[in-house]
């Protein structure tokens, strides 16, 4: 069998140090732009509007953290039909917030279904991500967001913007909380 | 004349390391997300819907392989008129199996043509990819798949998801069953 | 707190290299191609015509310089569609001069509404950009620029075409002035 | 002024290192897929068909050759829209063969201009290309084409597939036969 390679091994590594955090997550909620897309935006004219590209690993990561009972969705400063299709009519996420670049409203929804700030994990990679980065459990970003996001966020990801950099943190936290997906027998 | 790069070379090398094992492949099935593309999906309006892209290096592959005898074809668990366009219609593969995430059956009707386990290779990159690439003769992943993936398989490319990973596999494959494509006289 | 990837500490570096430089500019201007986008042109059907990606830090960006009372805006040899949608209707930047591949023209009019050279930065990757990289106080360019291009101005960026290397020139200008973009209080 | 990046400089001494080769180049021909592509191939719909994008440094490099009057064009096996609105309709090359995967016959009719194989300069990514890239006065091909073409051309370029790896052959031309394009006065 192939020896896995080394970002994977160090994986582990970070599921292990930052364990104590991780393991209070109960809610996971993800940025668009820039974390769920490589922050690209394309005019694809009136019906489909400006069009973004999303990475088939988070949309399975997704799943998994549900079937393991995690609440999992999107606040999003930015909208569009893609997104709805993705998001809400395919992957059907708990909750999908989009259009309000004030993220503390979609936060404080979310904290009125009895969740804490330590049982949220937040990913995000711009100034408006700030107020939510501060406060949440557990806090990642991108290693092309700004110097300031950077430094206030626990986690910065080995893989860029929409190269499936939020399953990294999906399958960091499986491994902090020891979550295994189902694999068919055969 | 250039001296190839180094990853060429190696590719020799690792074509001789598993020799034993793709000497026997007669069947090369591929998933398309995360392998075929770049794991990139996007809206692209109701007529087409949920859309990818392709990497012509390895639709020539496949080509390759084809005229040496080898079946090759599709497992994946999405389905979208444009793979239907680029595989069925285009590339007008052996097999085509789309929009079924439990990929045993697919797999099993290949059995039924008179295949073994060690006569096919297989490389997909999610944790519904697991029972095949447990059982085929030769299992390769991407190097973005999650630990597990990794793990259970022969072979990790070094080209990335979508970058014509799939072409990697297979010009491994004919170093190892020594198969060269027709280059017309001039 | 995660500790800052270390590219974005040089460019505080940066900053304070070029600081006598940048503290003097009151307006941000930009080439389109291969600086707000990756160079990637693509055939998108009559109403549409040729297509381009930006990239949604770059977006911000702009948004950040304005409200500290910077001038930005375009000066590109192109035009197109989404490109209008882009930096006209939706980031709605204080200049967008499309169309025109002789740069001069644009330039003046940035003269004309009382700015001199040295209070004008400019970004720009291609021959036609050289008469105005070579005059303004600040000149960018990206990695894979032409060695002529590279060579006429102050900054190379470390980010490629397209993956908001003009954001990286923003940060950096930001920096130097001391400018904090609005975190809402939480 | 910025010091250039390496490759940069490298590119200098690649055309001096090829320079006897170089200096008799009258023609250059470019392959789409791979080459002026990334590789990519999206279905766009039965109005466009499959679609590719192009780079922009590739197209402004085609047009500094033609004005020092240097034949440029296009030998492709495949066939689209796009690459005829972009080809033909914009930068309106000297010669677009499309849709023959048997390139010799293209090749044939640039001969019967009264040209000779050392004054041709080819780039090709794949196996049908071989043909003429054993012939040409100077061949070049991508990172990631198979060891057999990487070993049969004269340079593989630095730059990978589609981004702008023509550009680098044609700067290293431009070089090699000093020429320097027109930067209007300012």
């Amino acid at each position: 069998m192939a020896k896995p390679l080394n970002e994977k091994l160090r994986l582990k590594e970070y599921a292990e140090k930052f364990g104590e955090k991780l393991k209070k997550i109960k809610v996971c909620a993800f940025d668009i732009d820039g974390i769920l897309t490589n922050g690209g935006i394309t005019w694809d004219g009136e019906n489909i509007g400006f069009n973004r590209t999303c990475h088939i690993h988070d949309g399975y990561g997704f799943k998994i953290l549900r079937d393991a009972g995690i609440l999992v969705g999107i606040i999003s400063g930015g909208d569009s039909v893609g997104m709805r299709k993705r998001f809400i009519d395919t992957l059907k996420l708990d909750f999908v917030f989009l259009g309000n670049e004030d993220k503390r409203d979609a936060y404080k929804k979310i904290l009125a279904l009895g969740y804490t700030d330590e049982e949220i994990l937040y990913m995000g990679d711009e100034f408006i991500d700030l107020p939510i980065l501060k406060r949440v459990g557990f806090s990642a970003t991108v290693p092309n967001a700004s110097y300031e996001i950077q430094e206030a966020v626990d986690y910065i990801t080995h893989r860029e913007s929409g190269d499936a950099c939020a399953r990294e943190v999906m399958d960091m936290l499986r491994y902090a909380q020891d979550i295994k997906p189902v694999v068919l027998e055969f």
